[in-house]
């Protein structure tokens, strides 16, 4: 088991210190800096290349990195500057993180509209929004569906043109919302970067690429002991996700309350969306200590990539479902939402069921 | 393989001639004329009692098992009477199983729609529709729904009471499309058991009560090769379905063109309903052969129920769609019926596989 990897007691165990944790945020912090040099070069305007998309990508990355760093090994570190520090960087990563979150919402209802349809699947990059600069106020209201004049409808009208009616004016409706949604996440983005609260967060960043503030212990202390007590904290919480249930295929448990008049249904995907996080914090934990060593450990990837999975479905389905209370729509695009909104908790059951499956072949195949 | 049970060249096999195969048909028969002087004596005026429902699944299931023996023993037996049989037992039998069907339909729908919206289960019994009497053409049409005179709304008040907006209204819509396919099925059940041509069946299966028609060499013919090519085909139907696919959980097949256009989208399913069939053969087969030593196979009961509950999921989420084409529903209603028909589709690929693992067992563990 990984726990035995990390277990304190352990006389194999070698000793990791505070250094290698200064090692590795010096390392994120410059990648962080980088990200950000090349997020600004590549047209931080918002033209939606691949290259901005990466510089993003990795500007998150590496955000998370630091602020889960910062979590787990709090007791090393200085705590004033800490607890400054990580509140800013779940800013950062969550604005950057909601223009992809609703592009990629967005593909995955579309493509699961042309499956239910029997026809091809999309292209797998959507259009890029038009960006309505720093400003992100002067989109129209998802209600205003006839205009037609919106990049979304744009996109909804080469997207669709293969679905049938019910499906073609339901992943219409999606794309018009859901782009509108991108838009402005796009424009608050871009806001964010050039705000002084990003400056004093890059700026922090930036000494922290060349100087850790550890506490006076912390060079000499032992990793091992919080590494090990942020993958108990995972453990814990995987011992108390329904893990039996979710190991039965079909278990129907996903879509119950599907049609409960409750606007947040699902409080049965929360303990799951927690063990994602710790999951995260105990992989980046892992990268701490093993430092250059870090070796990728495929079953916790297969159960990371399983959790994102369930999240994202969830939040699709959500989306489905509050699509359909969009005033005024017909019944066809209505009863085409409905069945999206299931098939994507379908979506979360067979997530649940991914992860469980990688989660027990690693109890029983790591002696 | 319980195909060497069955392996005419097996020298350990017990021969079992036409006799036997007289002897099943005149019980079969016999069953016959019981459950139908049962269904005469407990009302088949239509109060829907217990007993009446009893009599009449007594009735299908031996013109059930009639009308597959004369098919997987046919050389054995007189043609001209046999190929006169048939035809008349399969249209009994499925006129008297379409009342049951719809109100088991309905008792499935209501209670997935119950399941989805959070709120106990339905008690297991709806209630019995009023009869019509034997005219049958007295009922209104679908549409007709507010008038809320008909027992159907009746029903539909008592079983949704604990729905939210949408899915009560489904609900009260599948109630009332529903219950009055059942009572029209009702009367038309009630004019074939009082019609001439279910006289002159029930005169030639009272006739086959005490004399067989086999042909002059049957009763000395062995019945192994009959029953093993019946086993074949079944084989070979169930070895052209997709089982591999079936056997992964969450493959998501059985949802694809659930938006399709088509009105019968789901060519997918004739396949299986086919092995069905062919399943109930081999069993019925099974019983002539083994006589008064019949033993219940719980494997092939498994893969037969999984497959009763395939055709009962398709035909379910078949109702649910087509409910959703009623003209003038509310989007809330179109929404829950996208999900119930999303979630009746799931149940159908459940029930595959359901069958794929309870098939490999039978091939994996009996030798």
């Amino acid at each position: 088991m990984a726990q035995q990897h990390l277990d304190p007691t352990d006389p194999m165990a070698r000793t990791v210190t505070g250094n290698a944790l200064a090692g590795y945020l010096r390392a994120q912090a410059t990648e962080f800096l980088r990200a950000l040099r090349q997020h600004r070069e590549t047209g931080a305007g918002g033209n939606g290349s691949a290259e901005s998309v990466d510089a993003a990508r990795a500007l998150r990355r590496s955000a998370r990195r630091i602020s889960g760093s910062l979590h787990t090994f709090r007791p090393l570190l200085d705590p004033d500057w800490s607890e400054g520090m990580r509140p800013e960087l779940a800013w950062l990563s969550g604005t950057l993180a909601l223009e992809h979150a609703y592009a990629a919402r967005l593909e995955r209802l579309l493509n699961a509209l042309h499956r239910l349809s029997g026809s091809p699947a999309l292209p797998s990059q959507p259009t890029a929004p038009t960006t309505t600069g720093t400003t992100g106020t002067t989109t129209p209201t998802p209600t205003a569906t006839t205009t037609g004049t919106t990049t979304g409808t744009t996109t909804a009208t080469t997207n669709t043109a293969n679905l049938t009616v019910g499906a073609a004016k339901a992943g219409a409706l999606l794309d018009r919302q859901l782009t509108l949604a991108r838009t402005r996440a796009h424009s608050a983005a871009l806001q964010a970067l050039g705000s002084s609260r990003f400056h004093a967060v890059a700026d922090k960043v930036a000494v922290l690429a060349s100087e850790v503030p550890l506490t006076p212990s912390a060079t000499t202390a032992d990793l091992h002991p919080l590494a090990a007590a942020a993958e108990e904290r995972l453990t814990d919480a995987v011992a108390a996700l329904p893990l039996l249930t979710a190991g039965h295929p079909y278990n129907a448990t996903a879509l119950v309350h599907g049609l409960s008049p409750d606007p947040a249904p699902h409080a049965q995907d929360a303990p799951w969306h927690q063990v994602r996080l710790l999951l995260r914090l105990h992989r980046y934990a892992r990268e701490v200590i093993e430092g250059a060593e870090a070796t990728v450990n495929v079953r916790l990837l297969a159960a990371g990539q399983a959790l994102n999975r369930h999240r994202d479905a969830a939040e699709a389905s959500a989306a489905a479902a509050s699509a359909a209370r969009t005033p005024r729509i017909a019944p066809a695009t209505a009863y085409a939402l409905g069945v999206l909104h299931a098939d994507q908790r379908h979506e979360v059951e067979a997530a649940r069921f991914a992860f469980q499956q990688s989660w027990q072949k690693q109890r029983v195949t790591t002696p």
